[in-house]
């Protein structure tokens, strides 16, 4: 038995201005307070490209432009499915367009568990933005939780399945991930918009045409298949040009090893192994301890620990100070790339660095971009994604990379790179440092940005 | 005597990819260097427009990007006058390439002393950007100053006096301030980008190519006029339309409401009069107590204020807390536009706001937009501002509104509004609340967002 | 009693690609038809801008792509209309969408009777693109009218009435024809476009959003106001600087002394005054001969017209030879402008282009700009427009000008100018030739491009 | 011994307002005076996509813009050329200032040479643009030559010589005519605007900067690959869904078998075989006499073309008056894809044609797109390509599709595809026609828009 949603239209459509979609629409009562809430308006103090903002300067936008960007495009996905697509009967893998206000919602709030740089800061603490997420949505505390809740009491519990795949329409939930869902659409033009680059750019207006429900998900006409080749190529590029940027990749070795040797520091001084620090960072002492409820979570952003960090930068501790100011005024690594036969040099080079006078516990690292995000087509992976499927004139079903030279392309080749960062000062000119002899054996190393 | 420069060119131009400017081209060491200072990244976390991207939640963008921006428009005007207007001999009104630096230097640097929320700031705690920016310069302790210095002892001294208006060429004053000059045009085109409004946009291109320099400073051939008058008319409606946009203005009040609490209740603390507040504000003191540095005033940032707010959430002062409250997670005042006519009943309406059980020191305010800084043209101003000239094809000058209707028109005018700012509760129905009457009364004093 | 309209909708949506409005789209059958006909493909060799595409290269679009536009626009409005505003009861002053039909085929038709160089044809040869528009429409021998007729016998009437501004409701009327329709949204958008100018640009959604009917037409809410006005400030820019263009006006100067003395030839030579001239335009002379027919008319098309100025350039009057050159390969008049004090010049620089062997009734004329199509709002004008209504939050109406300082700027103001033309050569050194005292005397009465 | 070149710069700079690169720069008379010719004024009256703009309407761009784009892209290169990377010794492999202005009129003049719907009336009567364009350029009658041996009299030959690869300088070669050169450039920008289709796009601003002289031609630094990638898969994609579309060829085939129809009939007529048309179209008739002039030649463009195609839709041939009327009234033919296995059935389907009445010779055709000239990379090519080499940081090089694994991925791919062409009356509902049984078999023959 269908149950009763209280889905209260606005008045009058409410519209905000964005320089992407041009405008995004709000006509639900529920989205319009879900936007109110503290723990969505939150999200305007996380950036949504973390360390990238530091190569490209125009991305200075937050996850909560990304996270409309991405409400509006699955809000023009559902429109256009409810007019051509509207299901008559149950199961005939048409668009039942009481799913609208759970897919909308659930777009506006996939990303709402994400944190202060996330992806390093989980790293370091344990976290999980995608168990937060969902514990936002669902726990009663919060005020996500009490407007959903208004809709029915399992409400919150449906939009949180969405998210975590368990909703049992694969439409809805490859509407909002899939290898081409609303949260990648928008990502990737904002992303483009906001760098200022033009990779990322393609055609939303002809995927939104040719993108339609049935009955195992979603799929796009065959017509559009160069606007979803066009997609894929796009992300493709965005990741190697952008995404995967060496100098962006060096800032967050910078803040991996920043927050982990204040999380040292902290944790001894607890354990009474090491002196008082005076400054305590208030909102992060439930992360050092280990011990942090939701509550904590949400005390973070990107200005309250780059608030930490300014403290930090007067510390006596000179590894953490010093790291700190690198991070601060954006001093990255060097870098080079190296591949698998060059991997005997490392312990060398560490040993080089060390006797330059850097800690190479915090002043080197190894970083491979393959354990990005990046999710190109393959459907050979250990975790296999849903495949985009495209419809032909007769209803049968193709999967894209059979039928796209470019996308087969794609799919099979490695991309990205592994690299191995150190402190610039490696590179000076040997003859005018008392470190000359040591700079140069590592100098020697190094030619046209590769280990050798 | 002229003297000489160190100007060292880099050894391969460097390149800042910019979504507004497609390109920022560095091609001197010493513009590298001061992009690099600790000062100069610290605007990375400052933003452009404050409140604003409360409304338009594009803007996210900071004064370290507008900085560059300016920057690349300085660069381009000199370059374009170096190739069609290069002085022969001195005093012959053409463009000395000598100027170049200065102007350069001058155009990255001009915002350098803004700090967070600059406007609302110095309303409170008595600072003044502009004579921060100088010092920031002019300072020895600075980085900034330390590059500067390498071009010759004088040359920060230099780019403070074309900064302050002082500096003896008036070519180089008006490229960096003037009604038409390398900051509005990148501030316009900027912001409009990232609100995502297309108001501010005009045909840089064209002006670019009809500025040329004169005896007492910069003109426009006059075949350019309608380049000219569409910026004109461009930067009026962006003051219209999001400058002085009735909501962001409100966010503002309830900023300048929190800063004034905030500093009363420390004040009070520091004199004895009042409890301890647990909660200590590092980075604010110095200002509360009206004794701060240099040092002190750059610690600041958008958020370290935040964080401070955050904090502030938690306070035993019920008005600190919900002030801070508000401006956290954006609950703005509601506000209503008067005349002078009906200025009367302000007393009134905060007698009622009094009853509804807020004070109204801290839950009202007035606002008028004429005093934030527009600047649209007007000769008859008690500050006259340079004029814009436009040069004939005989080579006389004439002032541009004497030419064109449309800047004429936008001249004599007054624009933007007078507003009260009181809570959104004020505005609910009186039916459900012990404070009907009160509100009644309230309301009737309020129709089409103007009192009566 | 209302007919019964036959109006298909296609099984499958068509759309067709648009540089200006990203794609055209079509639902029903009989749209479809009208683009599929001759009398609409024809449009296909009739550009948009006639001759300032000699002076904005990029401007080669044509009448065909300007229809398909405006039938978007107002597709566009009639959809929103239907959504927002759908009447209830007849007289509600809502949008009934039964007028939805009429609407759009007037709107894709409004251009329809438009012929190559429209305006210097029509001048010449006494034909009307109004009436001809209507002929096409209701003449039953046309493949347009019997599209029409399938929907019912009085719908091509209908369509015509809605053109002619004969139709009953107020609120179809104007949204094809009004200060602010269907058809000047798209051209602005469109010649700015192509122009490569960006003057024309305004906020299309933002406009559509606003708009709304009502009993006596089409308001716009006043929320609204600063896209309406960035819209007739546009619309006003666009005149200045891309309509009026003297170079465009003088090439127009050229067509119609070109045509003229074709006209006067190929007469004399009729009523045998004059020698064969062997050439015979087939397709003029139906025109020459004051006998055409609506079938004459539609073979007429920019390319017939530049095949005949080709033949021309060969024949054996030097003037219709010279004059076909001058326009084919575009070699303007040059200009000057004049104001009413220095008319009286105007008969002794006729003598001098005449004195230096150019027949002054072909070499010369004069063509102010206030002639041409410009209808900036002037609601005291002889022939009073439409206003602009704004609908404020009560519901009450306000005129535009009465609350826009920027339109009331335009309102009063006397736009565009009144020029002299005359051949180039007048301009040469006059030193080099055997007129120079004539050029001298010649010279002496033009500086900084006026008369003096 | 180098030749003196007579260049005089003008006065002023001049510009013209272009969409694709905003302004076109001139600054050279000579390519002022080039500009002005009646050959290049004829480039206005040929559209640059031929049959394309029946299926992109608002590609309806001209030679002339394109001529004016593929000289304002090299203009920026020489440019650029000229200030990183001057020659200070012949041989240096850097670049030679002397060799601007050939590079500037070579690229300004590549296409002169084209006539109406180049491609196919080539095919027809046996022209060939590039001889064409060495003749406008040589030939001392053209006004073209004339300009051009102002500057020296050998100078038209070296710019002839450019534009057939025989120029001794590879770097002059390569920026007219090569993998990445400004040609292509040019267009893909351009149709990719005037389309409204967006694949076309890439960031030209970056190619230019990454491109460099080297001593065997043009080489672009490894640091820009990504942007070298993009252009090679957006000149892919434009072939795909523009320059291949499947309409525009069916198009195309029109327009060829109206030719070959009328060529027949004229060539019998003069033989005396047959009746005397009336209706001579002058400009063509050297064509079907195979006796032509370049004066000829020059006279011909799209109106011409379509003024005689108008003429013959009332021709009393039938099929000539038929294609006519197709042609002019976009009519497309129908088509189908079909595989090497079969082939066999079209003469099947040919008969069935002409079983329905339309003779096979005229309504069927059969057209790839491979022999179109789409150049992906392919080093195997039987002419092989200049190679786009990539300069690495330490000046070696490296050929792209070894490091691009998309470009490689495009390498190696057939694209395009084969079609049978067929009158759209051949998909009729069979039971609505006498011809039932005949549609009947033809359509079995048809399935997803394939032969089977």
């Amino acid at each position: 038995m269908q149950e009763i949603l209280h889905n209260e239209k606005l008045p009058m459509e409410k519209v905000f201005r964005d320089p992407v979609h041009d405008y995004i629409y709000v006509q639900d009562r529920v989205i319009l307070d879900l936007i109110n809430t503290k723990e969505f308006q939150r999200l305007r103090r996380i950036h949504q490209l973390g360390t990238t903002s530091l190569v490209f300067h125009g991305a200075e936008h937050t996850r909560f432009s990304h996270s409309l960007g991405c409400y509006e495009v699955a809000r023009r996905i559902t429109e256009s499915f409810e007019r051509k697509y509207p299901s008559k009967e149950a199961g005939d893998g048409l668009w039942d367009d009481n799913e609208r206000l759970v897919t909308l919602c659930a777009a506006l709030l996939h990303d709402i568990g994400h944190g202060a740089y996330s992806h390093t800061f989980e790293h370091i603490f344990n976290t999980d933005h995608e168990k937060i997420t969902t514990e936002i949505i669902t726990d009663s505390s919060t005020e996500v939780n009490q407007v959903l809740s208004q809709v029915s009491p399992s409400f919150p519990y449906q939009v949180a399945s969405v998210i975590s795949h368990d909703y049992p329409n694969p439409q809805v939930v490859q509407l909002i991930s899939s290898q081409i869902d609303a949260d990648r659409m928008d990502y990737l033009l904002r992303d483009s918009y906001y760098t200022g680059t033009n990779y990322g750019t393609f055609d939303l207006t002809r995927i939104l045409r040719v993108m339609r429900p049935y009955k195992d998900g979603i799929a796009f006409q065959i017509s559009g298949i160069h606007a979803v080749e066009d997609f894929i190529v796009s992300r493709f590029q965005m990741y190697l040009q952008v995404y995967f940027h060496s100098v962006s990749r060096s800032m967050e070795v910078i803040l991996t090893n920043l927050l982990r040797r204040a999380n040292e520091l902290y944790q001894s001084e607890r354990s009474g192994e090491s002196v008082n620090r005076g400054f305590q960072p208030h909102y992060l002492l439930p992360f050092f301890n280990d011990k942090f409820t939701l509550d904590d979570y949400l005390k973070l952003d990107d200005g309250v620990l780059n608030t930490y960090f300014a403290q930090w930068e007067d510390d006596s501790d000179p590894i953490l100070s010093d790291l700190a100011h690198r991070f601060l005024n954006r001093k990255p690594f060097k870098s080079a790339r190296y591949e698998e036969e060059s991997k005997d040099l490392l312990p060398q080079l560490r040993d080089l660095v060390k006797e330059a006078g850097f800690d190479p516990t915090y002043y080197t690292a190894t970083n491979n971009s393959y354990d990005l995000p990046y999710d190109a087509y393959d459907p050979t992976s250990k975790k296999p994604r849903t495949q985009i499927e495209l419809m032909q004139a007769d209803g049968s079903l193709v999967e894209l990379s059979t039928v796209s030279a470019l996308v087969q392309a794609i799919s099979g080749k490695v991309s990205g790179d592994e690299r191995f960062f150190f402190p610039k000062e490696m590179l000076v000119n040997s003859e005018e440092s008392i470190f000359g002899p040591t700079y140069e054996q590592f100098q020697a190393h190094i030619k046209n940005n590769q280990l050798i």
